[in-house]
């Protein structure tokens, strides 16, 4: 549960960097069944900024999305999209990739745009370590991350009061008889508070969490620590302990995905997970193929997030029960089948690959549309079937991936 | 009535030119009310080409629409748009604006790409007059566009069996249990032939037709002439005269809106209405903005398309009951008010003005989708007002324009 609504779990979250999952109208993605999406605090920072996200409602409002929202905390991007950053104890100064403009991000600066963007979910401030590292180096970044762990949470629990959820916020785009649907709402839940959810923590035989993500403390949002270590599973361990320690409601795998085998990936999550609490969200960040995240979320990761849907849509690279698709190809000019027979999604339902495949070689923007749209499709209606299958105790039905498991 | 159902005039005709309306999936077109929509045969037969689009079953098929199509005759884009045109009697050589590859277009060849795409109304080929020119260049250009436009009736005549609505279409992105609804289907008319659909005609005190557009012929398409003749009253006059004399069951008043004074537009609409029979469909070419199709409209014109409200969305400029607004600008970042509070449409119903503007500064193809969706609808309602204001007999309501008319 969370302030905006209750979410099952394993749920793959997509990606509205910039208050927009490029392409896709929020009542398509509510269609989608969309349950979380997440924001670039470090893009929403320099455009429109959070001062603008703040006074609209937060992200809640500025967009009109009354289901939960997830920001990172704007690490990453500082540290893979920016310029001349430069990095000290107390944070970070970086040049914007937009205009050149000079910024600084701490622990404490990230808290409060996160604060004034108003996600339900917030992430403590990270560095995310470069692969590859020397084992000092991915030492010295992950205990850097860790204190700048507890300066998040001490900065959050001094100001979490703060989230534009209150009486300040306003309704957008709303004429008087809507207004009671168009506000962004809170769901009420005053009375319960953040906890490890032990009631609903239902253990699977693959260490598996049934647990959503925790129930809201009085319309706050939730802070979330960063597990880093690099490709080192000790080092991996020593920051989940640590962060631990610190004690947030859900605790995030970062630092994956950035470069480094498949395989590698793959062990430093089943040996991290092994030191995450079963009982509070685990959310491995920026991960991954279809395939990936039906394995992750076997085992045991809750929430994932991942670019690959909505950018390789944008390339016409599209995930259908039979394998890949790359829309652009010649094969498909005259194609009259549905880009996957297996799918109820709109698109699938009504366009014809010919059709997918001109309007992409024709550079249209409904392609875009149309192709975000079925990808995201795949992505969340496999994730659903991921929690059935859970549910019914049939996880081994998943465990080779979708690829080779056309839908019935 | 066409083939592909009944329209209500005066209609707009959003423009899809290569079988997509920019940015907006056909749900959407198909919820904002859109009877017809346009499609541009020169783009059309350079991409994805003819033989595709009527392989899938013609543009109803190709574009999953079943709801009336336009294509017109071509002529338009390769005077405005192709390189090294030479033109002759028989028809025209151009080189392609995507890969410089050379063509031949005459009335035939303008023919045979139209019913192969299969639309519902098509037009003759003819050639649009460039504005300024002087008079003897105005009356050969007129005098070509009648000799071309008997020679598309000809060869519309002898094929017209050959558009792709038969037995030789296929079924686009079907899986079994949709076919019934998904195939393209013809409005089941079979008894009725192309008429000058008397019974229905109404004249209103504006000179205004109630006709709708004319019922069809068995499944085949209609073939409407154009009206050339530059600025020159007189030469207006007579290729209307000659190009009735050829027998179309509609007509169209092409070459204005190519930079001419807007005054001048009028009264060569006016002059030209006169000797266009008002028992048959009137289709003002290309035309306009808000407040022009609403005037025309209440001269009498039955069917208009521009690509106004779709091209200005894409620059932010967005039109609504109060007058125009530039989205892009400063003022509207955190304005938390609906485009248009007079507005129904799905964009003003759900999203702020600061959403708005923050998606255009943001250059998100979101920005594109919306805010073609709310243009289309502006444009749309108007022409639904209108029609119910004549049906109501309160024209001289809307003679004023709609800008200062807010809606209730």
């Amino acid at each position: 549960m969370t302030p905006h609504g209750e979410i099952q779990t394993p749920v793959f979250m997509p990606v509205g960097t910039v208050a927009s999952v490029k392409g896709v109208p929020q009542d398509v993605l509510e269609e989608l069944g969309a349950q979380i999406i997440l924001g670039n605090t470090y893009h929403l920072y320099l455009r429109p900024g959070v001062e603008t996200v703040r006074k609209m409602g937060g992200l809640h409002g500025f967009m009109s999305w009354n289901r939960a929202i997830l920001t990172d905390s704007g690490g990453f991007q500082v540290f893979s999209l920016s310029e001349l950053r430069k990095l000290n104890e107390d944070g970070v100064t970086f040049r914007s990739h937009l205009d050149g403009s000079s910024h600084f991000f701490s622990a404490e600066r990230a808290m409060e745009a996160q604060i004034g963007l108003g996600a339900d979910i917030i992430m403590a401030f990270d560095e995310c370590t470069e692969y590859p590292a020397e084992r000092e180096r991915v030492r010295g970044s992950m205990e850097l991350t860790a204190r700048w762990a507890a300066r998040s949470k001490k900065y959050f629990e001094e100001h979490k009061q703060e989230v534009p959820w209150g009486s300040s916020r306003q309704p957008s785009a709303v004429s008087p008889q809507q207004e009671q649907t168009q506000i962004p709402r809170c769901a009420r839940n005053d009375k319960e508070i953040w906890s490890g959810n032990d009631n609903s923590a239902e253990l699977s035989s693959a260490g598996r969490t049934n647990a959503s993500v925790p129930t809201c403390a009085g319309q706050t949002q939730a802070l979330f620590g960063i597990v880093q270590g690099g490709m080192e599973r000790e080092l991996r361990r020593e920051s989940a302990l640590r962060t631990i320690e610190i004690d947030f409601p859900g605790y995030a795998i970062g630092g994956l995905s950035v470069g480094e085998p498949r395989e590698m990936t793959r062990e430093i999550v089943e040996s991290t997970l092994e030191h995450l609490p079963a009982d509070k969200p685990r959310y491995l960040m920026g991960v991954g193929t279809p395939e990936e995240i039906v394995q992750y979320a076997n085992l045991g990761v809750d929430m994932m997030d991942c670019v690959l849907p909505t950018r390789a849509a944008r390339h016409g690279l599209l995930f259908t029960s039979e394998g890949k698709v790359s829309i652009k190809q010649a094969r498909y000019a005259q194609d009259a089948g549905p880009l996957d027979p297996n799918c109820g999604c709109r698109v699938c339902q009504r366009y014809s690959r010919a059709y997918l495949r001109h309007l992409y070689a024709s550079n249209e923007v409904l392609a875009q549309v149309l192709n975000t749209i079925h990808n995201l499709s795949f992505y969340l209606d496999t994730m659903q079937r991921v929690r059935h299958s859970i549910s019914l105790g049939e996880e081994s039905r998943f465990l080779s991936g979708v690829r080779s498991q056309p839908r019935s």
